[in-house]
């Protein structure tokens, strides 16, 4: 049978990134906690393709995915991105794998339990000298309280939820738990899932106290990064889904 | 040429709407202020396939949108809606029309002006009888203060940006620009593109005084439309994008 | 600490649907082949509320949640329905879960193994009485070759991805598993993870000999609907993403 | 009032964009054949802000877009680009304008008219040297048929919508329409919103002559645009919604 994408190409033009997009897959994940999690995971693998070759072979990839899930971890990671280097005779190879995350936040004062959501993507690309890039990422809801609305206001504020996304580089493994602990840290208040009125009432007058523009949340973010030797590269935006108008409020900052 | 759609079927199953989705299109709208409004719209055009039929003909909904648009006006609908029973040999007839609305609008204090963004929908829908049922839908955000949460608190209430859904039938033609004032009445306070500082404090505590749950929107709401006679049947939602939590409330009421 | 959703309200209109909406969740469902699986669901909760309360309690549906999870079965909806009633002091409840679905598919020929991905909901609702209606979900991607393109074509056929959308009741427990491949059996051939050269020749061929216009896949799919006793009600659409246009092609048939 | 924005911040940290995102707003575009067009777009503004100021002022980029709009064009985006830095005292604006545009297209053989459907995104930034960055991006469907499935078949080929999204920088204006035109030209076939039988068996022909994976479809408008002097950088990538698969077979190309 003939193998079309062996044939040999003429166009003399390389592709920098060829394979799959938007495959849907279970995976485990490392769990600080509960050791594991089981979650779902969207999937992008790509290799690079030399100008000679006129295709690639996209089966190969999911059954290299096959062979890395379901625990995807940087070491997981690091391997397929070998394996796909090899299989596809490519100089270099890159995995994207975001996924729902579950982390059970007690309420600051009922201390009633509840799992609360976040959103994460590993990102791993392997160039010719087998040097691995990693990338993790994080998007977290917050609550923010306007200080503009506070200040000129004589009673309430404005406020909403918004979304923080966090992607470092490090020298060593991190934990996602520690990613988004950072950036709750960083909002006017923390969001969860299970709220009593006791909590209801300590975090409407915690964020009242503790007002914030979408340039304070990425600020003091970016302070705590900048501080950190471990981090060697961030980027961070938070974006608010003002309650006084149909569109966000948005700020970004990336290091060096 | 064979017309395999219009070959005998023996299956004995009747279709109830079979046509086109999601095809994206420029329209004008009637707009109270300014006579007409350009915007562009998704629309979905369906009719029933008699069980001895093997399959409609697509292209023929395009030719007969290429007619009624750009102008989309109710009349224009019922004349679409009674061309595709005639020109696709059907009994009954469904177009749904979604687009962004715009309006100007000033800031309440201010007055600078700004525009406002809104979603709505026309649905029509021609049956055996050529009677046309219409049903109008905005899609409103508004602004909601938690009752519970200013309450309970020493200062301060959470609040967030909300998404209202209002669809009604009627007796005779309503402006969109009434059921999108209708809703923004009804939520804690309205929402802007432009507001000044003068305007930011006018609004939040407008708001503040103003508390609303999700269940007295959707109720404030429906008192208004059952004291209208010109409204036949109606179904208002109310979704608030909790600032405390990363899930949305909900709310929602259908006449009779 | 005042509650005010346990205030009395003199509106004098009941809420028919009020509670949480879009919260992300870890659950485990049944699986067939493997006893059960591990998938992430998007949930809502919402339960009736009487005229005369001014607001429902919305920490509580997350609280029933938390007792539900993570293992969602009919017989565990069934039970949260109740305990919704219960401590909501509602007359009617309602669940919608929403998560993808796995399930491992071996390649036609070299029979390769690949997990394929679907996505299910599970809707149950419990009135007055007691009595629990529930509806089934599948939305089960397939891949359809145009009939009128082949026949009319001195080669080829346009072809595409098409997803259909199979909703039903049933009088005793239905398997996503079989739903599933009987929306299978019903394209122009069926949509696998991993396939090899041998594979697609046999599915291109396969698809080009079995070709379906979206019409043909919501009637083969109401027979075998029609001639199940099991099956008390059903709704299936068919959406053809096609690949001729930038819109598409749509078919639904609801039972009685 | 007091001015919460204006105050001095003292953590030393600059944020490289700071502004609104996802406005939406009914703009007016050039348009070759007819001049304008009128459509409706998403539009970001941001700015970068100073490490010594606390907050941007968010209500001046609505009404410097005001006094933009409705006319998007290069020079009008130039003009907001130079009132950005002016009214918000920074060194660096970027302006994302993102829309659909249609062009009227005649089918292949019946020339029936239909309007397709694009997206387009502006996006222009401006430095401390106030020279201005233009990039264009165009979002195109395109069919194409896979030549693997073609070369190993008896007869048919699998085939299905893709997604074409081009970027460029070029040293003179150059028309949406022809960096449309450019892709469509690069698919096996092309989309039309009205196809009559025999333009149907034409393209279905045409495409089943003319068979191409991502990787051909990427490379071949690579090679038109590394031989156009006016292309300064360009970034192409084709995602094909498989209709084999439930995932997208991708590629991408970027210059220098």
């Amino acid at each position: 049978m003939k193998d079309t994408q062996n044939q040999r190409d003429y166009r003399n033009i390389t592709i920098d990134k060829v394979g799959i997009k938007n495959l849907r897959y279970p995976i485990t994940v490392l769990d600080r906690r509960n050791g594991c999690q089981n979650t779902v995971a969207t999937i992008n693998m790509y290799v690079d393709l030399p100008h000679e070759c006129k295709g690639t072979h996209m089966s190969r990839f999911v059954e290299i995915l096959n062979l890395l899930c379901p625990e995807v971890s940087l070491k997981k990671i690091s391997d397929a991105l070998e394996q796909m280097k090899k299989h596809l005779n490519a100089a270099s190879s890159h995995i994207e794998v975001t996924f729902p995350y579950f982390i059970e936040k007690k309420a600051p004062v009922s201390r009633s339990p509840g799992l609360m959501d976040y959103t994460c993507k590993l990102t791993g690309s392997s160039g010719p000298d087998g040097k691995i890039d990693f990338v993790s990422e994080v998007i977290v809801p917050v609550s923010s309280v306007c200080p503009c609305s506070k200040e000129i206001s004589e009673a309430g504020a404005h406020n909403q939820r918004g979304e923080v996304r966090l992607s470092i580089r490090f020298k060593k493994f991190i934990w996602i738990e520690d990613m988004i602990k950072l950036v709750e840290k960083s909002g006017s208040s923390e969001v969860y899932s299970v709220l009593k009125r006791v909590d209801e009432k300590y975090i409407t007058e915690y964020g009242f106290n503790n007002p914030k523009f979408v340039e304070d949340i990425v600020r003091d973010i970016a302070i705590k990064l900048k501080e950190d030797d471990n981090v060697t590269w961030f980027s961070v935006s938070a974006e608010n889904f003002e309650s006084i108008h149909n569109h966000s409020a948005y700020a970004h900052i990336a290091s060096g």
